[in-house]
């Protein structure tokens, strides 16, 4: 398959429209984003490499760390995590409130930002150093070991995250939270605000897409059951409220994230990221979503 | 009326059922009341005072105060409070989160925990001493000097109340806090944890059935018309889940604690207040309940 | 007190605002009433009648035919009718199905449309005769031997009533519903499509303020203080999701309907209805609100 | 791979265990099953056919025919079908109403009850002879020609169904059905009382696992694309208010229904269908999903 000449042909096909949408602008730092970059980085389980556009440049995984969390916290307590947190697709916006009322305080799943606060949480129990251990998973899964958070978006989403402050409140009220509200605000915005290229991002999910291998990485170790389980849960929950457009357009696990960054896996064969700012209302990158789409049609990879 | 016979005869019938429901079990430092409590007091306008039990036992006002914070509020916004809490019934139990999420942080109504926290907000914006000027207000309101709060109770459910830190994050979310969450978390548990007797409570809420007299307690001033309206929210919103139910039973205009205390309002008539600490599963005092229905029906004082 | 200098006091200071609103326009039939219409009509215990506009013009009644239904109900089955409706303000819109879903089928309260369904399936249960028997009941309240229903706008209802039906399957789903659901709703619909004039409905509600007499139309009778409790009903649930709203600025007890009509009642004193076909965003009559909260204003008649 | 011994350890295990849950209720002649048959039936693309248990009995396919439905719909309307029902997990239970009120009657997704009669109301426009069609379709399929519906459970489930006519009545009230709900109804409750082995239901959805070959059957087709989609949403959504389990525990496309039935594919490879009676409490077959669970544990063939 020649991925450098489908890449180059989204390229094309993506630039030839509008580009719409709107960068995310409640998190004031992010707001000041170029919206115009576009970049795309694919590496085959063969070790090849096929890159487009801006495919070097960091920018703000965000949500995308909640990934690299959960394998985290799955490593550390195996199946008892989901006593705290459920494997269901939500149903609702990301940021709703209303099923943790519900629902006992048991996020629906680890993306919801309710989900990966309780993920955090058992971070904060687990580890006697969270944040270390958090950025030698991530630089071990990459190869590149000047991954790091950006701090200035860090305190920018602290100053404005009052929500999540009132899912975790929320949470603690109902016991399902054990650390302190500060402490887990702290490290869930340095965990979203790390900084990393296409490039490193699909370096990284690739350990998601290759059965054969196994899964140990600084540390954390994942059965080859528990990486399938976690691209299950990217596949049913992985896009907000548009999970299920996206398994029904794209067809492959993956995750995105608000800094407009999108990362997915084709197991068995390759792992990709995009990264476009611009996002549609439901909070996925609008060009990282299309590209996708395009990907898997030019190249058949629905794992359907 | 003789009232203080229908009092005893009120106090034989409510000790001939049994004691049922439960106190308050989820603020430590008020589950351990004495369950048999039971008192009652109530005044008229022409200055009598009637009593059983033990009315002149302290005990903790907790949502009872609402009424008092919420005549400040609005006696020093006037209408333009209502721009930042409602005056519809919840029709969801007090401690609601859902209702706040779909109606951009708007609370119901000022007795629902999220609506007495934004009066809370305006207090802390517009007074130069809001602690100071609450205590004067319910000490000129009841004549009683030595009215304060309990510090052991407000520390208990300071470190109790995750939800109240939820709902006031959740409202800064959207926009409709502006002072500190512990710092209005703070006030708030002052307020809840004042402790009066049914005599004091009844004398304060005299005030609300006067509809001659001028409304002015230590500097904060309400109008014929703006008292009417208290009573109008007392009446619609001031027992939770179950204001239908008592508007329905009792026909008074009053507010309930989950310390156990009702107060009510029978205008140009008398106040009443009654105490006793179980409650049913909507958080009101079963004999308290009880006790009223007893009362406008012998006395036939329902407003309607 | 001067009422009919009031009641031209009024009508000058409702025309000279903007007849905003609109008509509503889900019942096509409605739709053609002239928007300009305007009556209101007083009657007071002492047999006085005041009347301005186009009080003796006869209009849809509507939901305030909720209130007649209830009463023969209530006259039926006593307090056991509260086993199948509550006495809750729903805190949705009239039209939610949600609570139903959530409360197994038992409505909040009578005057949601779901609770009026299910007082209707209690008169097709319980009553013989429950058309002749409603149409002798409000003549009898009225005085009218006229009164009757508009086929054309029952049709018109029927044909565009899916909501109702919904409502009326759900609570057969969950066990609320006896007759059948055509039955159910054609009796619903020519309830709803009474026509009445203001001076006669005014004379219908005028028995439930007068609390000395006794309650018995048609051989339909209610205690004094069933009667109580219907009015404690109205205040509380009578507006739709603007209740609060109603009890707040006019403080009587009342109903509603979506032809543009409003009846109310000050105890011991005086009924009054008025009509204005333009209704706002919450489905009660515009001018017809403004019109009461200046009657209660400039007589000082609100219950509290 | 050796098929059969696997399904024969699979009927071990299986028998092993307590048989669990409850058969479903809800539909009268349903209740009357033998809750201890056991079938599964696995077919490869290569033809071959593995056995165990009960698997050429007939039993009631319930919501698994939402699915031939569904195909058919999107065979007639192309990407025109997801204008009238989404593609999202519902993040509810399958008979939640709540939902469609809030989001305009466009139901989440074609195999909650709303959204499937949604697709029988297109399929009753479309088409001149629905139901001659649905059975040539579902003939085609299976290639047995004695396909046909249980006229005994279609009737005791339409004497039962209300919530589905108020999924019906209330999709009418927002716009979103045209033909009448009887009409709608009837069809709907033959094609949920379809039934078939397990060997037929393997072999019909071996057809949305081929993906090198057409898809037209009776003169419906899809795309390969469209087969994918069909896939993907079976993943998303296939198992109620439990899809997003499936997807992580079993990690394949599939449809259930109450009558205990699942049927799943793993593309390229096989498909495979499980019946066992008894239920858990989000609607799927305790046993059907636990064998599906060793199925992909001992085969590998999870899609991630």
């Amino acid at each position: 398959m020649d991925y450098q000449k489908i890449l180059r042909e989204i390229e094309l096909e993506v630039n030839a429209l509008e580009n719409s949408g709107e960068v995310a602008n409640y998190i004031p730092e992010l707001a000041k984003i170029n919206p115009n970059k576009f970049g795309m980085h694919l590496t085959t389980v063969r070790g090849e490499q096929y890159a487009i556009g801006d495919s070097e440049e960091k920018f703000s995984i965000q949500s995308i760390s909640k990934v690299f969390s959960l394998a985290m916290a799955f490593s550390l307590l195996g199946e008892k995590l989901w006593k705290r947190v459920g494997v269901e697709p939500s149903g609702n916006p990301f940021n709703s409130i209303v099923q943790l009322e519900y629902e006992n305080g048991i996020p629906r799943n680890p993306f919801v930002n309710a989900g990966a606060l309780v993920v955090v949480d058992v971070l904060l129990s687990e580890l006697k150093n969270p944040e270390t251990d958090l950025f030698a998973f991530v630089r071990s899964l990459t190869g590149s070991e000047d991954i790091t958070y950006n701090p200035v978006v860090a305190q920018s989403e602290k100053e404005t995250g009052y929500l999540n402050a009132a899912f975790v409140n929320m949470m603690k009220a109902k016991g399902n939270i054990v650390n302190g509200t500060d402490e887990i605000l702290d490290f869930y915005y340095k965990q979203c605000s790390i900084e990393m290229t296409c490039r490193e991002l699909a370096a990284a999910f690739l350990h998601f897409g290759e059965n054969g291998k196994s899964y140990d990485h600084a540390g954390f170790s994942l059965t080859k059951s528990q990486v399938k389980r976690l691209n299950a849960l990217m596949l049913s929950c992985g896009f907000y409220d548009e999970s299920g457009q996206f398994a029904f357009k794209v067809g492959l696990a993956g995750k995105s994230g608000v800094g407009g960054g999108i990362a997915a896996v084709y197991p068995e064969e390759f792992a990709v990221a995009v990264w476009s700012p611009k996002l549609n209302k439901k909070g996925n990158s609008v060009r990282g979503f299309h590209s996708l789409e395009l990907l898997t049609t030019k190249t058949e990879s629905s794992i359907f």
